[in-house]
């Protein structure tokens, strides 16, 4: 049995949700909660040592084995469990095509829109708490890159950062777009990880970041999104696994 | 036929080589200069559009197949050719493990350890340039994050950044040391991508950086350096693909 440990649909929890889903995989979904600061639980770092959500674990291994990281997740599902419905292009170009996507999305574009959404929403969860818990919720944290951005999240990020970040997510919903108006999916003309990865951070876009995903400046990338909202495996996914709350109670 | 087009054997350019020599394949090499900015020039944007080397053309597609990234140009060789030589591991998950190693490269070591590189040496190149000359050089440069990087070459890098990186440099080799004193190899128990993406650059650190990589504190990170570069085919690659000068003549 797979288990994979995961916030909800959202972000890089998001990518294997999807890639179960659209291959059809029975998993146990083990929904972890951030306000609570779940993923940095001592006995979440058992099986994640550096306290990152998602991570799966496939039970057809001897007492289990851990696979983390979101992308290679998705790759390792494609690897392991090879289904009808087929993620990856078979031609070895198209597939390295894919995986530039895929890398660009790990490296750049996840990165300037995780800051703008910690600074608008995690900062809520970090503000809620008091100092004191703050403290021993930031000391439990493993990586030191996560434990001063949890620290922007309570007081402030540079403006100066969110100015850079807000840019670099102008160029990345242009750079998506001006793909997207020749070519129906990302890479290898199928979906596939590309648009997957993509989507997960791209799919709510045109919600949160509308003056800049919206019909006039982003058609293209807003057809792509709604090509996606719109698959079948999409949509149970969404039906089935609970949205995470904000709130440490839930 | 296979071209690739890099620098001289160091950093990104290193890991195609490292896989094309490991791998015994036939390529053409085609050597940039770094110091005449040539990978910015418009014939290689022609090639690759982000100006960045390696890049590597295969022409066994019609017109040639471009493959750009040298993490995705390794798995890409993988894929496409397969030799007795194999250097992904059979075993899914750890070819997952593999994975999580040549990301980390990708997104964390390489970076902190380029900042350093640069502010030694990229400098020298953009320091001996006269002025009109570099703001004609950086116009070329498609990419706007390395448009600061050229001119934080030239001006200096802030040394609240150089103590950063330098702070993740040791948490980077320290990690790979305390991985290899339990282990031969990064992942799957055999010599993969893993040993070269992180060997690319962590293989001359023991000069370039001695106070961090040494035979008291990184023991076991020294064994696998010298371990790979007494493998045959390293060798080989050192004793064709002749190091890059930093002079604009060479």
């Amino acid at each position: 049995m797979l288990k994979l440990y995961s916030f909800g649909p959202g972000a890089n929890s998001l990518k294997p949700l999807l890639t179960l889903y659209e291959k059809g995989l029975e998993f146990e979904g083990i929904r972890l909660n951030p306000a609570t600061f779940e993923h940095h639980s001592d006995w979440y770092k058992e099986i994640n040592p550096r306290g990152q959500v998602p991570a799966l674990v496939d039970d057809s291994y001897p007492g289990g084995r851990v696979i983390t990281e979101s992308t290679v997740i998705c790759e390792y599902l494609e690897d392991k469990y090879p289904t009808a419905v087929k993620l990856r292009p078979d031609d070895y170009a198209d597939r390295a095509d894919m995986r530039v996507w895929t890398k660009w999305v790990d490296e750049y574009f996840c990165w300037c829109v995780s800051t703008i959404g910690w600074s608008r929403m995690v900062s809520q969860m970090a503000k809620a708490i008091s100092a004191e818990e703050f403290e021993e919720r930031v000391k439990a944290i493993p990586i030191p890159e996560q434990q001063v951005k949890w620290r922007r999240a309570r007081d402030g990020f540079p403006q100066d950062l969110l100015d850079e970040e807000m840019r670099k997510i102008a160029v990345s919903v242009r750079r998506l777009d001006d793909h997207l108006a020749d070519n129906e999916w990302l890479a290898g003309g199928m979906y596939s990880l590309a648009d997957i990865c993509n989507y997960a951070i791209a799919g709510g876009m045109q919600l949160g970041f509308s003056e800049l995903v919206n019909a006039n400046d982003t058609p293209h990338l807003l057809r792509w999104i709604e090509q996606i909202a719109a698959r079948p495996a999409v949509k149970r996914m969404y039906a089935e696994v609970p949205m995470e709350s904000l709130k440490p109670q839930d």
